[in-house]
């Protein structure tokens, strides 16, 4: 089925020709010829909440103030309620301080570290599960209509990936139109500057879906949660405590959405099977856009 | 080319059979019919060095002395020449303590935090480049034949990503043969483990490869590096600053090697191509096994 991709939704969309994005390096190939790759930066970023340095996170540094504002609050080291003054980015020193109008103090949640299950030496600071004891998200109902939509617009939106690889990509959406496409070598740092962008511009999870190229981890379903978001869609897997986590809080799980298939793990009944499957075009198995690894 | 696939050579292989790693979950696909899905595992192991608490890993759970010992080693908080004398797992509590003959204490270290470009909230302690100043790796001589043969020999391995997805593989290779295959659902993980492997039995990184289904970002780059071992391939791409630690240590980096096709961004000199290209089975684009995303 031949649908024409509408890119003009998108409130922001990955700028994959952006000179600072990535670099061109010269190698070799399998028989020897030099090739010259695209390969994406990665940049030091240190983030600092009023006079407190909190984290050095490697990104490849756009939307420095989104990433830094998001990190704070998925970390709920800024309160929904508290006022951000000012967000100064310094690119020359690779900073951005976050500024509020009370003082803030996390030597105690930076001292727990816990170690997350994405591909890096992951750590949030603090209790994982704050801020999920009795939440219960809004019962967003999710048509398949819209899933389907998303993933073939998101799949052949420009993007770093298709340019580069070797990157992850995390898109808030809402019903069929994704808004905000965010990307980064770090996928926390994806889904960070889309909550960044939400708390920047006031705008609620209540009626969105995340759809990430990532895996459904612990880690995933609960930055999801924290964000307000009923509704996480996902190529790739589930981790077992990615599904439990999502069950309790009642988010809606996704995963392996590929062509028509998908898995549904929790919320199938908030699912609305409204798509004409015999209409949608599969995927042959293994085959089409991968996540980056 | 069909090639039989002799997996007797490892010495430590996956075990996508064991019970405690996977979990069977009841869904939906997209049809509405049930649906059991298999799903990894995800727990918290805590790390200590002695007497204090170094940080939570969420992990898969096999092999929890070798994610500490590795974890421990390639932060650099266990010298090379530091006697460990006893690791003690503790199931219950979900701890493994590694003891030393000599005290330790990391508090300056783990005051300094790095989130790296893996695909969590990425942290590692203290300065990223410790212990990269003046290090050369090893002029391995790494031979095209060899690459194809672990890329063949791994991809048919079983194994939990085969299983259950979703997770991440590392695999310490001499010449063809493929010797410690790690998963996890963390990438960091899945190296950290290879490390205790190889740190516990005073394994040498000189003369072996380390195979990533992940991207060779700066931190595997670094962990590779640090863990002696003179030459890095992956299915999947590079970040730029990875390739630039590559090349300032000597490490050989082999990426998108996929069917006969890949591309070397750092020391190609010491390739030495002397498979057929013609006789090794090529990949159609984007088919194949996928690494976790």
């Amino acid at each position: 089925m031949a649908r024409e991709t509408d890119l003009s939704g998108y409130l922001i969309a990955p700028d994959p020709g952006a000179a600072r994005l990535t670099r061109r390096v010269i190698g070799h190939d399998e028989g020897g010829a030099e090739v010259t790759a695209s390969v994406v930066e990665e940049r030091p970023l240190t983030i600092w909440l009023n006079g407190q340095e909190i984290v050095t996170a490697m990104t490849i540094g756009d939307y420095p103030e989104h990433l830094a504002l998001g990190f704070l609050a998925n970390q709920r080291m800024l309160a929904p309620d508290e006022t951000v003054t000012a967000i100064d980015f310094d690119e020359e020193v690779e900073a951005v301080v976050v500024r509020t109008d009370r003082p803030t103090n996390h030597e105690d949640k930076l001292a727990r570290r816990t170690r997350t299950s994405g591909c890096a030496v992951g750590t949030t600071f603090g209790d994982m599960m704050e801020g999920l004891e009795g939440l219960t998200l809004p019962a967003l109902a999710v048509r398949t209509s819209d899933l389907y939509a998303l993933s073939h617009t998101i799949n052949r939106t420009p993007s770093l990936y298709l340019e580069a690889g070797a990157i992850h990509g995390t898109v808030l959406c809402q019903g069929a139109r994704p808004l905000v496409y965010m990307e980064d070598v770090g996928r926390h740092n994806a889904v960070d500057k889309v909550a960044g962008w939400m708390r920047a511009t006031g705008t609620t999870g209540a009626d969105k879906t995340l759809y990430t190229t990532g895996r459904l981890t612990s880690e995933m379903v609960i930055k999801c949660a924290l964000m307000g978001i009923p509704a996480l869609a996902s190529r790739s897997g589930f981790t077992a405590w990615g599904v439990e986590i999502a069950q309790s809080v009642g988010l809606t799980l996704i995963g392996r959405l590929k062509g028509r298939r998908f898995t549904c793990l929790s919320g199938d009944d908030r699912l609305v099977r409204d798509a004409d499957l015999s209409a949608v075009a599969d995927e042959p198995k293994g085959a089409g856009r991968k996540g980056a690894a």
